[in-house]
């Protein structure tokens, strides 16, 4: 079965783990790549402008969705988050199976564009143990941490529009179990189309053989 | 996250070797059950009654139909195919994956009842190779092999009905895809009720300190 890239997008609370994830993903398999999303809000330490994200101005930023440059942008907790489209295409082109980290209202956005998305969510093995890990994360003020845990109790309301849940809780695991969906969500019929367009006309010719006979 | 047992619909066109794989998933894999289908037809050579099929009378079907004993039932080739409710719900009640192996019809009805039903059709690598493969078998006559033949044609209509499409070319691979499919299926939200039903009420939790704060 001839198989394409597929665009797949990986959602979860914000301190679930996600991005170390999807690190792990693409370093291991040369099948993923990573888009790197737009943002405005400011780097954490360590982190480098075209790596974990472009940082840019709001005023850049809102160029760009000028110029439609971005598949989806949302703003969650006072910035701007994006996706450019340029990269995405170049790589669902080449045949790689593109990530995309973002948010459930970017994720709904990009679904409606892209209707053969694949979409994942990653929990916490339970609300007390996200509540730990934001805590522990120790780059945010408790405010921070409060707005992002009542982030994701509303965020919650939104799990079943996924086509999967998986749970966060020894990473090796998670990983394995990601990379496993991933395969298999090649599988579907909609990522198929052309292999069974194929099929169904070499069969017709059995019926009509018959019709003549 | 609690994982029960799912129910899976395998199907294919005649002569795909739907059988022999579902049969080494049973063998090697103790999460999988078989369900025995119930038919008129008569046995091949080397079936047993009570392994491949319950194999009975008309009477004794139609009998089984009037008492409700069966999840669903079809007619195919002339013969009834039907799935004996018993044993799938004591299975599934036990957390095992229990594979029907159905043809469309009877997945369709399935599915209507249990809407949480996994269902994978499953593909040969060209219509020539199922004819090849439908003449190799040498168990049928011209005529029956030219009706399996135009019914995969009228049966590929249907495909997209179904979760999951693979390809059965080479069979370990396929083995192995299948299983990754069925592992993967675990993970759709609507097999994960409970834990996302939990998971929010804890959520909610920080939502209402806040309010109080």
């Amino acid at each position: 079965m001839k198989q394409q890239g597929i665009l797949i997008i990986i959602s979860g609370f914000a301190g679930v783990g996600k991005g170390t994830l999807v690190k792990r993903l693409v370093q291991k398999y040369e099948r993923y790549a990573l888009s790197i999303s737009m943002t405005t809000r400011l780097p954490r330490p360590g982190e480098e402008d075209g790596r974990e994200y472009f940082f840019v101005t709001k005023e850049k930023f809102e160029e760009q969705i000028a110029q439609q440059g971005l598949i989806e942008y949302a703003s969650y907790c006072g910035n701007y988050y994006g996706t450019p489209r340029a990269y995405v295409e170049e790589q669902m082109a080449q045949g790689k199976d593109i990530i995309l980290e973002i948010e459930i209202q970017g994720a709904m956005k990009v679904k409606e564009r892209f209707p053969n998305a694949v979409l994942v969510y990653v929990l916490p093995p339970s609300a007390a143990e996200l509540e730990m890990r934001l805590r522990g994360r120790a780059t945010e003020t408790e405010e921070k941490i409060k707005e992002r845990l009542r982030r994701a109790a509303a965020e919650s309301e939104g799990l079943e529009k996924y086509d999967y849940v998986i749970v966060n809780d020894d990473l090796d695991l998670c990983e394995q179990e990601l990379h496993g969906i991933l395969c298999a969500a090649h599988f579907t019929p909609k990522q198929n189309v052309s292999f069974i367009k194929e099929l169904r006309n070499e069969l017709k010719k059995f019926g009509k053989e018959d019709e003549k006979a």
